[in-house]
C-alpha cells in the first residue's frame, strides 16, 4: 500500500466554510489538489494508494479525512468537488470523540484522531519518509512493500513533528533540487513510487 | 531554456467563454493546470520556462498564448486567474493575421500560428521531446542546452502531428510506466531536467 499523510495545520475542521473560498478554509485549495494529485491519473484511480489529510485548524481539531483510491466512487477529481466531500465528512464526522473513526462513502473515512496518533500507528505496518533537504536522494532511497510519506503543506512541518517522525524512525528524503509545492511533490514521489513497487 | 507546448486540440480560441464553467471551454481547466505547473514552484516562479498553449478549438483556430515565466507579474497560480489571462490574451489577439504576433501583458504573449509552425520553429534551436509509450526513459536520455517538450491534451497526439515530429528529429520519450495527466507529466519533467540542467 502506497500511503500519504499531509498535515495542514490551519485546514478547517468544521464544514462551515465556502465551496467559492477554499483559499480562506486554511488553504484547502491546496489540500484538494495534494488529494487529486495522490489519486488519479488518466482515465482510473490509483487503487493502491490511500491519502489521509490531517487538518488541525478551526473550530474543532484534530480531524483526518481519508480517502482510499480502492473504493472511491462518485468523486471528481476537480477540487471542489473534493472540497465538497472534505466538507460532507466534517459535517458527518462533528459528534466523533478521540479516536473515533466513521465510514462517509465509498472510500471516504473521517477520524477524530491527531497527526502524532495516525503516524505511529502507520509506523508499526508501513516505512514512513518525511521531506528533508538534507534527506537522501529519494532515488537512491529503498522503495519496497508499504510505504507512508509524510507532508507538510504550506507552513512546512514543525519542529517537534520532525522529532515525533525521527522517533519512529521515519527515513529523511529529497525528491530533486527544488523546493516544490506539496502537491507536486506527491507527483514526483508517485513516479518514484511507480517505478520501485509494483 | 525549457519550453513546453501543449496542443488542446479543443481549447477556445475567442475569449467567449466563462470562468465558471472552464472544463466547457475546451477543457481549458486542464490547460491552466498545465500553465500553472510548468511555471510556479514553492515561493517562486520557474524564470526559465515557457509554455506555449496552442489552441485549436471554435471560432478562430489556431492561437498560440504562450507564458514566460521570466517576465510574468501579477498572475496568480490558481486555474481561474490563468484562465481570465487566456481570455484576455484570446480578446486582444482576436484580429491577428497568419504569423502575427503581440504582447498581451508582462510575460505574456498571443499569436496567430499553427501549431506545425510553432514546432518546426523550435526545432531549429531547441531539442524536441515528446511523450510516446515506447520511448527511451526520461532518465537514460541526455537533457541539456535548450529543450522543449511537447504535450498532447486529453485526446493525445494526432499520427500526423508525430509524423511532423519525428521528420523534425524530436525523440520519443516516457516518463515512466503509468499514464499520467498532462499537468502531472510536466511536474516529472521538471523534475528531471532540476537535476540535468541547472
Amino acid at each position: 500500500m502506497k500511503e500519504f499523510i499531509l498535515r495542514a495545520l490551519k485546514g478547517k475542521t468544521t464544514p462551515d466554510f465556502s465551496l467559492d473560498d477554499l483559499p480562506g478554509a486554511g488553504r484547502m485549495d491546496l489540500v484538494c489538489r495534494c488529494v487529486s494529485n495522490a489519486l488519479w491519473i488518466s482515465n482510473d484511480l490509483r487503487r493502491d494508494t490511500i491519502i489521509h489529510v490531517v487538518m488541525d485548524g478551526p473550530s474543532l481539531p484534530p480531524k483526518i479525512v481519508s480517502f482510499n483510491g480502492l473504493d472511491l466512487r462518485g468523486v471528481s477529481f476537480d477540487e471542489r468537488d473534493i472540497a465538497r466531500h472534505i466538507q460532507e465528512a466534517l459535517k458527518k464526522g462533528k459528534l466523533l470523540e478521540i479516536n473515533q473513526e466513521m465510514g462517509v462513502s465509498p472510500g471516504i473515512k473521517v477520524a477524530k484522531k491527531s497527526f502524532e496518533a495516525l503516524v505511529k500507528e502507520k509506523s508499526k505496518t508501513s516505512q514512513l519518509f518525511y521531506l528533508h533537504k538534507k534527506g537522501a536522494d529519494v532515488r537512491e532511497t529503498e522503495l519496497k512493500g508499504d510505504v507512508t510519506f509524510v507532508f507538510g503543506d504550506y507552513i512546512g512541518m514543525p519542529r517537534n513533528t520532525e522529532s515525533l517522525l525521527d522517533r519512529l524512525g521515519a527515513k529523511k528524503i529529497t525528491l530533486g533540487p527544488v523546493t516544490l509545492f506539496a502537491s507536486h511533490c506527491i507527483i514526483v514521489a508517485h513516479n518514484e513510487l511507480d517505478r520501485k513497487i509494483v
